[in-house]
């Protein structure tokens, strides 16, 4: 069909610029001296300009309702092609110029001062700069809900997690807010009772970085289509056929890049993974946000935090460090480091038990904040609440190890926080499935863990947009997002 | 006035395309793995078409019509903006489409078979792609020579060196032919008089590396615009802002890589010389191949391997390699090392006083061949010919060494082979003019080269391209290109 192919060599054509986009973002990240930053962040804005343009062009909407039209002839594949295309089509087109360019500026100017302000702990001046984005964030927000027919807050997960509702995950978290705080305090007091031995650094960078890439060859990861760096804030970058992964080393304790690869490696082995017949098509890309967690928390929590793996770990470690006979290195106590369980103030520090609560209360705020529910100035309060509530932590007039810690909101990226713990649902799920069909453990014992990969390969990465999250869930594991099986997962593992 | 500021913001939105361009080259030849050149190449290509249709707008060649008829009203600087940017207007947009692409697919082809027949020494193969490239480079240098109405090959000349006429070649070369076979004699013979210590490995990557670092600190380069890396074949990519030079490390002979460090160190501080006012515009970039070269070899050759600068080098080598009593290590002996003399085959492994013999041979073929004075068939003969006459070696029936040894034909870049040693005359004179103004040995010496910097930052970088070559050598020296000084600068330095 003439207007598909059209359609597709546009979205083809695009995606070698958002190629070159990805590329010179992972060398700003990682390679680019700070003098260059100014005119990289010009040409990167130049070509983002540009990608949107071409994304929005006038001649799309003509060739999308043509494509439509004769839907009935084409493939299931095709179907999907055209329904990504045109997610994507829609989602830049839909807002103002004039929107697009004050959020821009209100973004940057929030996240700019922010930098400074967390340090600062000065909570009026962000409130200040937030309260614009977000008033920016609720008129984005009703622009993308009139568009979709949806509520305003669910057209904003649309962008990260298409298919997603606010009354989905009221319903799952809700399910986890019944059990989860006591459970962690089930554990804390669990773990209180068994000794555990901290690895003493320091572990040189050099050695971890070995330790690092012999984990990733044993996961899969391909060097002939990747690489690991350093940068400051850990990603997975690049393009399918070269993948760029990151992390960064702390010499007095290993295990927090060892686990960051990890995690990194399963964001990248979906990449890799990706269907190469639909290579530059939207239709090829990975599922979501949501489904992405999956994958790393997959490969770090699913599998790198079991006990099997913890025994792989432990030799390897072992040798790396030279550490045969130290007793922090001896398996049992190197799988209670790995699985330690803390509340703590922090998002990105915390382990699997408590993170979802981390989740659940900025869920709570930005979904009211959207709705006009609540307004920016009782965010600490709110916040506060809820980290006593499920953490038994307070933040009163703590801001920058609270409600100003993460650099989310600050663009106005409402709708993304979710996915970190839906994502962790649907690795439980999937490892739940997995096991009725592998003998996962005995897989990871081996050291070959190819069949672990291949299961995902099939039900996941190959699969990559051509239907719905549901119903990747759906044919991967027999039923949609079933929250039971991260509680059971977490309390067999835990308890 | 409204269309030079149209054209300005033209040329400044496309220099944007071509940093993401140079950055994306620059990891393709240092960072990609090797399994992501297949979508990469598909990128930059894609990159390439867009700058070329952005560079042959329909709309620019009215704006230029309307500028040059409003040009008594401009700047100095204003007019020679507008003259180079309708210098790369003009070469981008003469050339036919059709053209176009069968010389990208005619050097594609040869290029790709050549890396294996050279290695085969198959003349016979590479000769037939070879006269393709040859029929193309012909077709498009009389295109050339029909706008710029000049003769065909001083139309390619243009695209590196632009005013320079063959002519100009003819009569600077021939200067040379005179006396420079008998000089190499004549310094061989004195160079056999005299014992070499050649330093012997292993000099470790990472000690290579650091003493490379801390010599481009004392040439000036600064990292906070620009890094060192590792590539194949030793470049300078990037942007001035962000300048990349790399290297690559023979752990038997340091000097290999130092010295290609310091080469590429003139280059990348031209580029961070050049003016910020102009950035992002034709007439803020570089004057020409030839003058680029010029920097280059002036670090290298003018400065590193002038004898107060082999003082400094030998105590910074001792100390990075523990070679405090290495008799290699004598300042005396290894300023030999770095000023040995010795004709070879391969023209990249030249030393300065023979590299001239490599250049000139291929010069005059090459401007025989576009002319149509001779064909292809014949160049092996008068390889050998040529080369027997200036450095008393034979080429026959040893292609591989000989006019297979170069990339630069396989693409058709006739034209480009001058500039080398037009650079490395450009170099001596302007060293020639800095020492009647400074007491260039004695700045050495002391370790603090920054007045050697300032004079060529005002006499060359930041001039960028607001005069042409013959005005900045003129400027800079009081006389326009007089090759004596690079004959009294050999001599001095070698007999």
């Amino acid at each position: 069909m003439e207007q598909l192919d059209k359609l597709e060599a546009h979205f083809k054509r695009l995606s070698h610029f958002q190629h070159l986009a990805a590329i010179c973002g992972w060398d700003q990240a990682t390679m680019m001296p700070d003098g260059g930053n100014h005119a990289r962040a010009d040409a990167m804005a130049e070509l983002a300009l540009y990608c949107h343009q071409q994304m929005t062009q006038p001649e799309l909407g003509d060739w999308f309702a043509d494509v439509d039209e004769k839907s009935r002839h084409l493939s299931a594949t095709q179907k999907a092609s055209v329904a990504e295309m045109k997610r994507q089509w829609q989602q830049a087109s839909v807002l103002p110029d004039t929107l697009v360019k004050a959020k821009s500026l209100a973004g940057a100017k929030c996240e700019h001062a922010w930098r400074q302000q967390r340090q600062d702990n000065d909570w009026d001046g962000f409130a200040k700069n937030l309260k614009e984005v977000v008033a920016l964030a609720r008129e984005e927000a009703h622009i993308r809900a009139d568009q979709k027919l949806c509520a305003p807050y669910d057209a904003l997960l649309d962008l990260y997690e298409p298919g997603m509702t606010a009354e989905r995950i009221d319903e799952v978290f809700g399910a986890l807010k019944q059990w989860l705080p006591e459970t962690i305090q089930a554990v804390v007091d669990k773990q209180a009772q068994q000794p555990v031995i901290t690895p003493k650094g320091p572990f040189p960078q050099a050695q971890q970085k070995a330790l690092g890439e012999h984990v990733m060859k044993q996961l899969g990861f391909s060097f002939e289509y990747g690489r690991l760096d350093i940068s400051t804030h850990p990603f997975c970058g690049g393009v399918p056929t070269d993948v760029r992964i990151t992390t960064r080393y702390d010499e007095q304790d290993f295990t927090s890049a060892l686990m960051g690869v990890i995690h990194e490696t399963g964001h990248a082995r979906y990449e890799q993974g990706l269907p190469q017949d639909l290579a530059g098509l939207p239709v090829g890309q990975a599922r979501s946000m949501g489904v992405h967690e999956s994958q790393s928390l997959f490969f770090e929590m699913q599998l790198a935090r079991s006990a099997p793996f913890a025994t792989l770990i432990c030799q390897q470690a072992k040798q790396a460090f030279n550490r045969q006979d130290d007793p922090a290195f001896q398996v049992e106590n190197l799988h209670r480091v790995l699985t330690e369980v803390s509340p703590g103030y922090i998002r990105v520090d915390a382990d699997e038990v408590t993170y979802p609560a981390h989740i659940m209360l900025r869920y709570d705020i930005e979904r009211d904040l959207i709705s006009g529910k609540m307004e920016v100035d009782h965010i600490p309060e709110r916040w506060d609440t809820a980290m006593q509530q499920y953490l038994g932590l307070s933040t009163a007039g703590n801001y920058k190890n609270g409600c100003m810690q993460d650099i989310h909101w600050t663009d106005g990226s409402f709708g993304y926080f979710p996915t970190y713990t839906l994502g962790a649902l649907y690795a439980a799920q999937l490892m739940q499935a997995m096991r009725q069909q592998l003998d996962v453990d005995g897989i990871i014992a081996s050291g070959n863990l190819s069949p672990i990969f291949d299961w995902l390969s099939q039900h996941i990465w190959q699969r990559a947009s051509t239907t719905s999250t549901d119903n990747l869930l759906k044919d991967a594991t027999g039923e949609t997002l079933n929250p039971a099986h991260f509680r059971e997962y977490i309390q067999g593992r835990y308890l």
